[in-house]
């Protein structure tokens, strides 16, 4: 139930540069219900010329006559786009970010160019030189949990990655708070295959993820680096994790079992003290007694977190769920442009969870 | 895209009588996004006392706090309901109806009670005499594509079941035209297991169900005189159908594909030509050049429709989709719930499905 | 338990051409448990040199050196095969089935190219003619339950398509004792995913398939016409079906549900008879109370059938169930290839399905 | 290709105690295909009278008679039975076995009674005392790889927890070549809800498992010190694990990712070098390049591990994947009973999985 008092207004105008996705689908979903958000411009080069409604018949009904229209240079002066967002593929949004900048207000971009600081761990990891790193430092992190002061007055925003943002969300307060060891650090995670993205591929198709539970990106995911800058920025201390995805036969998900040794002598309460005093004022972060579960996050903002320490071994085991496209893409790229574009933080985000 | 522009007014309260099923759940779903009702009241005879958070922790964020109350007589005025929703099961509602109509604005049963006009087919059917056989006749069914002037003034609503919604919808317009034979009709369906509701069965079990499909209910599922009623309606004249449901390995969606006879030579495009005469002002039906996907109407209010004509055997299908919890029962609920009441009739209902 | 008294011999040497489809595993599968056959052959022109292993890991214990050889003209004689299975693309077989003829003892070909006995049906439903006609009299239908007796002399076997499969064994006792009309017939059915094949699209893409069910293929299928020509075989008279083809989000399985109008009085009982008087004696046909369950049969040659009068509607309803990859593909070859070898039928063919 | 020569001989006569169970039923699949055991009693008190082809229809054809007879004490000698399996809940083998062990050639359980050496360890992690703790020592750990000679000689073997035969032959070789830590390692694994049983749940629903994907068992699971007892076996001192399973929304299938800190330089080949040492002349297991997956192994016996060495974190990831039915219940069962009784090892274990 939200009681709600608007005024009239002018609808923000919002353009998506590579909509043909599934990020661009989940924010066509979400916009499709946000009332301050109107989308006027959608891109989508191999797509160009299809309705929405064809590619997404989810859509049909929100969007019944909008195409996807290629990409060209000044759309967001053209279409006088208040704010953009990218779901172009990494190494494609540096190419045109600078150029959107300077026609809007906000632009958000949900792929890697921004997301890390440190332009040699960007080539280091994506194997190209970054073609706009004065624009690193510009970015601001789209982690309302942790940089909500910074995204109230960003134009550039770097959405997190799905892994990152569940991983990060669990481990972050106990490690702010220097209970843990910040090397040794494991991050098992599994994910939905959405996260593959919509290009048909023999290790998305049906018969190959159904029933099936597998490992991939054994040492090397790229999203290994973006983890550690989190995490070292709120210990305050370089921290390392190994980080092992695994993909799990569903559509959506994230489920991040993290294990740290404690500095200090840990129990599963004191631990979950500290998970409390930093989100119960979130409002999408919730801390829980039951092992967090996908499920309880599907098609939502939500997050699940819990912690335990485990008295045998010693371990602290921390676990976060959420849904990746939701709060670990568009749902979290909305937040953010929320925040920065002074609406309210939670408009358009749905908090509770499609079940069963 | 919804600009919106409200001015304040106070929450119509609502409460939910059997409240901890799947429609239960669908509709505290629903009602966490709607802005003019809020839920003060959830019972649940066999989880009073447990939390919704606990029981569904997809509703932790929106209900934090909520806990399922027993039932107790008097509880519309106890708490001042304007509306309540009933989520009993056959034969549970007729019981606590008549007392809930004194106490309240509206009343939207969900399960089968109300649904048929006849008393005697009721008891046929469903194998005990009806109590209240005077209520049958007041009681306006909510299907807001059939009987939407009917609802407007109406204080005790009978939602239809999930199939009986998705085959009326596929051939009522055919059957309201005079194309189709009246008799010979086969309605063959398949839906996910969500419509078997909660409690735990070997049926539902997901080792029974997942790499499944399966008929069941053969000839005599109880949704075939609601169906027969809704096209005798429609048609003017008695209607007859087989229908076959099928189990199919999902959460959510039915599909029916239906077989007629044409009374006229019909070609797919005049088919189609009568379905957009029906639906297209309709704000949540759509008509499909492609065979409808219950995947495009997850989650969401939306319903898939179309049409062929088969040239070589003579045949006419028309088919149609959706979601069995949302449009097919709580969703629908509650699209009549807002007619009734003079709300806006699409509010809360989301419209875009969840994909992927 | 099977007790089995075995003398030395030499195996029947194997070759499959075109293997690196869902069909080609399959039959890999199923050889490696055959006692007397052995595969010393597996083409597949796009994955040449790559090992069976790689692509199916499924098979790494089983075949853990074998790799994909390119075809080659001559291959028969050359690698001195008894018994060539060819899984190859329809128009393709049709092309080296004649060379592969004189250099083996017998050949079965799962594709559509020796399935229709009448060459201008042929071209009309696959678009192109047939370019050795005159092979199309002197192949044998591969149904044991049809054709046994001449299975046993069979030099070139075309294998059932899966769809066909199903819906011939559900319909053919009835049709063959006159109980139903040979027009007005309704095949409905749904199949997993696998009957689509291996190569990635967007439509057989977990995404697209899990949590969905949808009609496809709608009114044109190419199964029709090999239907109907079973079932005007056994039936004595032309047979006509409209044949709707559904994709359930499951990796193997197919069910039937048939309707059709009786010609006399029927019961459940006697058509139930009908069916255990074709069936009793068969290995793998077996008649059932309860509606047949796709996941019943999972990974094995059995066949689960039933039928059902409906006094109210007059309408019959027969139903079957199978694997579309084992009784609906490789295992239905594979028997036939027994029979026509002379080897026991049954060998190597799995009675018992996986479950759970 | 199995080239088999067998001579006439006496089937060994099998019965299965508790035999209504998914390890019962997995059974039977298996022996429906054993040349030289045959079942003549299957017992399941709480199926009494009930035939396995209606409780299980995946089973009529290979048994359409066989029905579930309530146990009675002495049944091992009126039946004649030579080898009898346990599917019984833990806590009510450790009553009957005594008795049988007097009536019958081998008795293989495969609960929990009789895997732990040590009584005490039983009672704490169990809840009561063991009723025959004289019979712990005696009882021979039915894990081939490990105690193949052993299990030559066995009268009571004690077939392994699914989870335990993973993670075992993921880390033993490792751990036996001195190359681990013993603290500090991490066990963490997914399987397939089939691990959890036929009674139906509300935590086995479909509803609940589809799309899920959640820990459960947190820092107390019972497979934890039977790894333990496992590892410290081939270490030669003890071993620490911290075990976190979770549920994976599969009928089947567990993978295990292990993470240990190595005593020196390790390199992922020199890891699987060793992995190659302990397992080429195995059956069932197979060293793989890349991630082990569930479905390469469903419905086989099948093992696969691999092993990784992080410069970066310096951690070891170990890994193994196998049927939790097969390989980690009842195949790992009859593989075990093949041995004890002279038999081939490998009879009526399928090598080949099903895929897709």
């Amino acid at each position: 139930m939200q009681l709600a008092v608007y005024s009239l207004r002018m609808a923000t105008r919002v353009g998506i540069v590579g909509a043909s996705g599934f990020t661009g689908a989940e924010l066509l979903r979400l916009l499709a219900g946000h009332p301050d958000l109107e989308v006027v411009l959608a891109t989508g080069d191999s797509q160009a010329g299809t309705t929405v409604a064809s590619l997404y018949p989810s859509l049909a009904g929100a969007y019944p006559s909008l195409e996807f229209a290629p990409y060209v240079d000044g759309l967001a002066d053209e279409h006088g786009l208040d704010l953009v967002f990218c779901g172009l593929p990494h190494g494609t949004s540096q190419e045109i970010v600078p150029g959107l900048l300077n026609g809007t207000r906000v632009v958000v971009d949900l792929g890697a160019d921004f997301r890390l600081k440190d332009a040699d761990l960007y080539s280091g990891w994506y194997g190209h030189e970054h073609t706009v790193p004065g624009l690193l430092a510009e970015a601001v992190y789209g982690l309302p949990e942790l940089f909500r002061e910074e995204l109230a007055t960003a134009k550039l925003i770097a959405t997190p990655g799905c892994y990152v943002t569940t991983a990060t969300l669990a481990l972050a307060p106990l490690l702010a708070a220097g209970l843990l060891e910040t090397t040794g650090i494991v991050v098992d995670a599994a994910s939905g295959v959405s996260g593959a993205g919509r290009a048909a591929k023999p290790t998305n198709a049906f018969n190959a993820v159904d029933e099936n539970f597998v490992a991939y990106g054994m040492l090397n995911h790229r999203h290994t680096p973006e983890i550690e800058q989190n995490l070292t920025h709120v210990a305050g201390r370089d921290v390392q994790v190994l980080f092992t995805p695994h993909l799990a036969p569903m559509n959506r998900g994230i489920l991040a079992t993290c294990y740290a040794r404690p500095t200090q002598a840990a129990t599963t309460e004191s631990l979950r003290q500290v998970l409390h005093a930093a989100y119960d004022a979130e409002p999408f972060v919730f801390v829980r007694h039951e092992p967090p579960s996908t499920k309880a996050t599907l098609g939502s903002q939500s997050v699940h977190v819990t912690a335990y320490a485990d008295p045998r071994t010693g371990w602290v085991v921390a676990m976060a769920a959420l849904d990746n496209l939701t709060k670990g893409a568009s749902g979290g790229a909305l937040q953010s442009a929320n925040i920065a574009l002074g609406l309210g933080e939670t408009t358009g985000l749905p908090i509770a969870g499609l079940y069963p």
